[in-house]
């Protein structure tokens, strides 16, 4: 059995889920790449968490050919595929039925960013997909979740999705983030997590682990801002600049929250 | 002690309401039946879940006649004999009064179908009752409870009951299932649950350990639907083709979600 | 140290509150009364429920003098005292701050019966007292908490509560309680609960374990009461056949849930 | 290691925290102050909750020049010293992003005193602060989150809060409180919580186990103010009489619940 490490990570980013209550029996899951070797690791579909081993596992290649493993991968491997195609800084996708994320999914509307518990993971609002036409839903319905998730994050209207911020002219000095992007793009590392319409929410990050805490933090930001709009149905989003001073805390060459690696 | 391995699966399937956290003390009961001998197995009455033994529970047959056992069965037993002798599919019915699917029962309101998640289990949404008349509550309350139930599933008025699916033409192609219906009935093995205007949700499978499943996914598609309606008053349901699509992922011939028999 | 067997179960009673979630901190207190001894056990004030042993809680009489004890009783006692005077049929008190029912005492809402969970326990809706005057409050403000609920149960003004159920004819007959009380009277033994405004509710019963019970039923039909309205502003109260069917299922002569007293 | 006694009871406050279950990850921290010493204790930033060892602790002077410690302190500490300094009488802070307060925050919403357990513990609304301005974002963001506060406790305009009470004339002869303060100022160790506007609850006490307490307070008001407010929109905070009524039957002079320091 190959990739011991990565397994391990995938494995542990799975319980994380169970864990922090984000899980109903199998629902969810969470996979991790490596980039070098150009190799997924997914959670299998349908098998209990409690039973899960490192070898159940499944590894394969970014096309989705099996490596690995005597097990089905998750049906939703070719979503996973995708975004790992399409966002080369990521290194891990997190994927569950979280109760409250996935009510904002079914209500089809993006999570406001109404403080700074938002603030400090998620450069904008957590934006919600575009209902998949029928045709996608047809053929590669798994693939096509991917695409409607990808296409999120490229020419968004800004005007269609509130407290979503324009990255503001510093924005590469200040996160160090290199990565090349149409000026109306959202940069999916700033935010790093979405909501496919009436399905449920997908998260990422640089690697499982983080992946797997970035799908805990929206299910949190999700819950809050259920209950802000029920208190007050008027409530605003967070003004850019205490956006922009929250994220830029924990994010980029200015960040201060946080024991620095050294001393970790 | 006759069929011990009925009894152990209706013992557990009993413990999975409390183990998921939809039981307040006393509250629920699960049942089972072996078809071949013409025997129900059945929680009974008033009895704490924690002192359960196998030998508790109270077998009848099908007129709910006591063939074994010395504590009464679960009052609500008539109501379970009606769907087995209504639903010749079914070999467990689980009875909760879980908070959130009850509620819906209370507000006399079909539970819609808001994403993915009630659509990988229900066809359709699930349907509400008419509540029950006077005189059907002066007699025989109990078997009555199962007559609205069983009268809710045939000749529906499907525009009353927004989000219910017509059955598409190829759907005995795709599920396999071969049960004789009239044209506008709700097929109670694609639609396994119910709410009972006023009291609390029933559901059924199978078997009991799928019918208990089923009952714990009402009350999280309830809670889940509760949060939508809340955040999105106009929350739609979700089309028939993202519906069909995730049904027949996990149900019928072409199902491709989880591991095949032999696999697992 | 007298009053053993009273100590352990006025205890035992205290620490449901806590095995069923009612209760932060050192909130809520049971007591529970020997009618034959005149003899009133309670909870003492602010002690931790975790520390408490039966020896800690303190002995009155009905007047309030402390028979047992080296700590200060629950500084609520002088509204049991009142209740088990003005409720000769009771046997114990239990009050927490529960957050669902404090919520419909704060929002000064009586809890409407909308299902059979609240039919099978209360006759009818868990009703709100008047808000004390100024003049209850400065003297004497817990025993006032105590004759505001005892007010809330003679004389009611029913047109004001919604689903107060009228007596029956032949209430007497099903219930065998033949405790004497004007017509519009309430009967606190068939709704064994109120809230108190703007404070939190109180229940009773034959027993401490009872009112503990009671209590904790109080808080479940709360929290789907809540549910409710939110689903549906226009969610009705249950006829008064279900009504009286329920209850009359687990009260009075005619009862056939649970077990009989010989075969538990 | 210095101050053993103080960071001990700064550590556990901390964990004190997470036990309630207002913790999600590292969010959070509470304080201590020896003032005999002038040294502040608190949580260092952004270190898991369960790895915290007593020596993790940082110290601090007033200024945040760093005494013993070698972690970075929590982000927040700029906004603890603004709160030590001009709160002469608290000896800990704590801070939560506990979900219901921090929606009441993001809704920029007091929370209205609806009820006594409110009352007990808080001497009129738990009042939010205005949000801070594009300047105060910019530069010194922490300590100007402290001055915020202590700008919203004084001269505060009392009409633009609702259930904010004047101070009675005869409250320093009550509660044993001789701090000087102009007559329209809100006496911080009456209300010793506050809401950052879009951000989070700030509680303090006479100590740190006393903040975090307030802190657990403030959670358990908000969520309760949440359901009453949905129940009745129209919901009123409890009137004078009935507010100070319960603050005083816990705190000052004449204070009777709980137990005298001698019976404890």
């Amino acid at each position: 059995m190959n990739f011991p490490k990565l397994r391990e990570e995938v494995l542990d980013s799975n319980l994380d889920l169970v864990r922090q209550g984000l899980v109903l029996y199998t629902f969810g899951n969470v996979s991790g790449i490596s980039r070098a070797d150009g190799v997924v690791v997914i959670k299998p579909s349908g098998v209990p968490y409690d039973r899960l081993k490192p070898g159940d596992l499944v590894a394969t290649d970014l096309e989705g050919n099996i490596l690995e493993g005597d097990l089905r991968p998750s049906s939703d491997l070719p979503t996973h595929l995708v975004l790992y195609n399409a966002f080369p800084g990521i290194g891990g996708v997190a994927h569950s039925h979280s109760e409250y994320a996935t009510s904002w999914a079914q209500a089809r509307r993006p999570i406001p960013c109404f403080g700074t518990t938002h603030a400090d993971y998620f450069q904008g609002a957590v934006p919600v997909t575009q209902p998949m036409t029928d045709a996608e839903i047809a053929t590669n319905y798994e693939e096509n979740t991917g695409q409607v998730i990808v296409r999120t994050f490229s020419g968004i209207d800004y005007e269609s999705i509130p407290a979503v911020l324009e990255i503001s002219e510093d924005y590469e000095a200040n996160t160090g983030h290199a990565i090349v992007r149409t000026f109306r793009d959202i940069d999916y590392s700033a935010i790093p997590g979405v909501l496919v319409a009436n399905h449920a929410p997908f998260a990422w990050g640089p690697d499982a682990k983080s992946a797997a805490h970035n799908a805990v933090i929206v299910e949190a930001v999700a819950r809050m801002a259920f209950f802000t709009t029920a208190i007050n149905p008027d409530a605003q989003s967070v003004g850019r600049k205490l956006h922009h001073k929250h994220y830029f805390r924990k994010h980029g060459n200015h960040a201060y929250y946080g024991q620095t690696k050294e001393e970790k």
